[in-house]
């Protein structure tokens, strides 16, 4: 297959005729071909108003043929075989099982979804039954289910370029709930979007559904994602990426006429708690843990462990001495893209100027260009309480610890801690109460706590909470990754009185979908 | 029992310093004793402390004693007796049986929360056990349960002194997700508040609940509202009123350092649908239930027919006809508040001057102050597209029949209209088709849709909803009616590999609280 620097509104091929955006090989910073000129105004209009055309039908596919598609998608996916993966793998810097893991992931999800979409639980129906004799007043007939928003706009992310991407978690969940979506594909990797924007296309017209279900655009700078939110067809986005990005498409969907849900996942330095007997018992396991998560993916995961919290004393002193020992041997790797790599670099160098932060150990340095080092720094409590700088995200392999002279500092340093995406403990048996103690005060900071485990690695499944307080996320209330996120494309509708002939299969009264209903207040067996 | 004019902060009385509101009996518009001096910026401050200190504590109170507590405000508001009625009645002009029809009404919500509470199933308990022999990588067991958000506050309606007030939907719903709730007053019924406010004060310090779980203030002005929306400690808003206001509130919420959510519930004018059959076989009928809806309560509901939708001819002539010999006997009602009057008289006023709209006819005049007509215009499809100035929402018994030429017509009206709370068709079994026709954009613009009934008339149960797109409300993807209000206030948490002593009841290995969880992907018999 020949990449074609084309962006897909619905299925056409269509050249941009804005600057072109050019993925570089972060490894040899090296342009790579083709270029994909940026999408115009007209362009976007068209993508949307096929996906506003496409949506009343692709809204009532029934459940098992919607499910079919999100599975066509993930074969066709595989179908790419080693051409997605070494495109991904020149693009992101990415090497080889990390790339063929996250291919596997996310055809894994594109599968857990259709499965989502055919138990239907997510429609949530609730049948109040008439009550005729009711007094003073009859009851009538009310009957709800949810229905999708309208078309989705996702804006895939730098750091997953097949998993939260142009078919990752956001696209996934948002066709599940019935929503057509509309690409901005990422800067970084246009070419693995071109790959995986096509298998999207071609799934589409195999499972013969309406043609703007699916588009795909490029464009450098705001332009095309600014008039994508602010287009009045798009009823949600989806996001992953810096704070002031996700915050800028916040803004701008508040501004129109009518205001949109953003769901954006922004910046998290997902602490991690390593209490006194667990630190004593086994410091030596917790810091090669420690620096194996923190390393990982050079560090550009949303859920890295960027800010450790422990009680000053010989055994953090001999924590900080292992991890150190680790992090000086660990070698650079290549980042993302230039950008990043250089926002990494200038993250690290204030830290490194920062009076109120000392730098412990920094790992080896590469041969080549964007080669991430890593970074260990430690602080102590108070002068963490002074200095908010000392929470912002350095997104790559630097991590901070916050050393505090006791319990009252530690409660302290946790309630100043911005929203989370994790928070992580680390305990034995005799630091139960300690951290019970804590744990009222992180469940209001983070969307998922850990015991013993470290924050990377995000399962996809029904339990599954990525997502928390701002500015972790911009929506607490929901999560981006598991089975619960395709709940943010949805809304519900009630339909008093309707004559059953009326009523959609999912509310009808023989049941047809054999859904379990709230029936009269009872969960259906 | 004494009127004091005091707030309530957590169980004190606090007389606020700023100017003061005082509630005006509309049928006399003599003022209504006593004053409500409004509450400062300490005082609100207060308010939130107490609020934030209750909060990690009532969040955790068993399910069973959140439960009694619901039914102990309705108890608490039951022993008011007369005075609330009374009380009530003065101040929003409002009839006997319609206040005491309203307290029913809020007892039973509060009862029905109540219910909800105990059945735990908002707490959308998800399960997906260990996997340690999972390849390529072991599964963690991951545990998801809903937390509430944090502090509420909710802004009272004037409309429904009780059942949208106090202790109405947005209170009860919040409480029962957990959330400790500010109130701020609707100036309108303050005496009416006070003594709701006493009753909820008095059922926190029976059930032995943190203090801090329930305050009230007074304020007049925005003062004391958006500084309780700008405090870092509230987590949610629940409003009902003017879009104007909502608006308002939704911009403070969005610059906030942490935005929140706010559930406005601002503007509807609910479309009713009649088609041809049901028109032709008995257009005389639903004349007589059209006029009943749109003059009861004197058209001061959220969900009052403001606009009829349907093919000229000479069956719409008829109908048109009947409606205006109704509306002409109908008598003059008072109205809420001189304010709302104004409002109307403005709206009605507005109307009737523009040349794209022809008034039919006006209710009987009445005799004293505030005394709300009703007003039935017309106009052609072309013009109401025409101009959105048609689409203004009228807040009184004032509605517009849109004739259209065609089919065609009808459907570019619908696609044209705004986001509503409601749309109504009547239809007889000859008009199935196009009423099928219709359904999908119906489903876009509006939370309910009814068959043959009135849209006036809310039912509290499970599958209501009372939402809809903007601007009906601020967020199409909840209800502020039924039970499923609750999950306004929730967010999800993750429990990655907790110890059973570190599990919160409703995620423990044992299921304690028998709750049917999803597990492993199946719901639980």
């Amino acid at each position: 297959m020949t990449l074609t620097g084309n962006m897909l509104i619905g299925p056409h091929a269509i050249c941009g005729s804005r600057e072109a955006i050019r993925a570089i090989n972060p490894a040899t910073d090296q342009p790579l071909e083709p270029a994909y000129p940026g999408g115009t105004a007209e362009q976007v209009e068209q993508a949307c108003a096929l996906a506003w055309a496409a949506f009343d039908g692709y809204r009532e596919t029934p459940l098992g043929a919607r499910a079919e598609f999100l599975e066509a998608i993930a074969d066709e996916i595989e179908a790419l075989g080693d051409e997605l993966i070494e495109r991904a793998m020149a693009e992101t810097g990415l090497p080889l099982p990390r790339i063929q893991g996250e291919r596997g992931r996310t055809c894994q999800q594109l599968r857990t979804f259709a499965r989502t979409v055919r138990a239907g639980e997510w429609l949530d129906v609730r049948v109040d039954l008439a009550q005729p004799q009711r007094q003073p007043l009859p009851r009538a007939d009310l009957r709800q289910r949810q229905v999708p928003l309208g078309p989705v706009a996702v804006f895939g992310a730098s750091n997953f370029p097949l998993a939260f991407s142009v078919a990752g978690g956001d696209t996934a969940s948002a066709l599940a709930a019935g929503c057509p979506v509309i690409v901005k594909a990422h800067g970084a990797h246009p070419g693995t979007s071109e790959l995986v924007g096509r298998a999207v296309a071609r799934a589409v017209k195999k499972c013969d559904l309406p043609e703007g279900v699916f588009s795909l655009l490029f464009g450098s700078g705001r332009e095309v994602g600014i008039a994508l939110v602010c287009d009045p067809r798009i009823k949600a986005v989806g996001f992953t990426g810096s704070r002031s990005g996700g915050i800028a498409l916040c803004k701008a969907a508040q501004a129109r006429p009518e205001p949109i849900p953003v769901y954006a996942e922004m910046s998290s330095i997902n602490p991690v708690f390593l209490f006194p007997a667990a630190l004593q018992t086994r410091g030596e396991g917790l810091a090669q843990g420690f620096v194996a998560s923190l390393t990982q993916g050079a560090g550009q995961f949303c859920t890295n462990p960027g800010l450790v919290i422990a009680r000053q004393g010989p055994a953090l002193d001999d924590f900080i001495a292992t991890a150190a020992g680790l992090v000086h041997r660990s070698p650079a790797q290549t980042m993302l893209t230039p950008g990043i790599f250089n926002a990494y670099q200038q993250g690290v160098g204030a830290l490194a100027e920062n009076a109120h932060a000392q730098r412990v150990v920094t790992g080896q340095t590469g041969t080549g260009p964007n080669q991430g080092q890593a970074h260990l720094f430690v602080t102590r409590a108070q002068d963490f309480l002074a200095d908010q700088h000392l929470q912002a995200e350095m997104f790559g392999a630097a991590s901070l610890i916050v050393q505090c002279a006791n319990d009252e500092e530690i409660r302290q340093v946790t309630e100043h801690l911005e929203g989370q995406l994790t928070a992580t403990l680390h305990l034995d048996d005799a630091d139960l109460d300690q951290a019970r103690a804590l744990l009222p005060t992180l469940e209001r900071k983070a969307g998922r706590l850990l015991v013993n485990g470290w924050p990377t690695g995000v399962e996809v499944c029904d339990a599954m909470v990525h997502g928390g307080p701002f500015p972790a996320t911009s929506d607490p209330r929901t999560t981006s990754v598991g089975t619960a996120a395709i709940l943010r494309f949805l809304r519900p509708v009630c339909y008093q009185d309707f004559p059953d002939t009326l009523l959609p299969a999912a509310l009808k009264h023989s049941n047809p979908l054999q859904l379990r209903r709230l029936l009269d207040g009872q969960r259906e067996a």
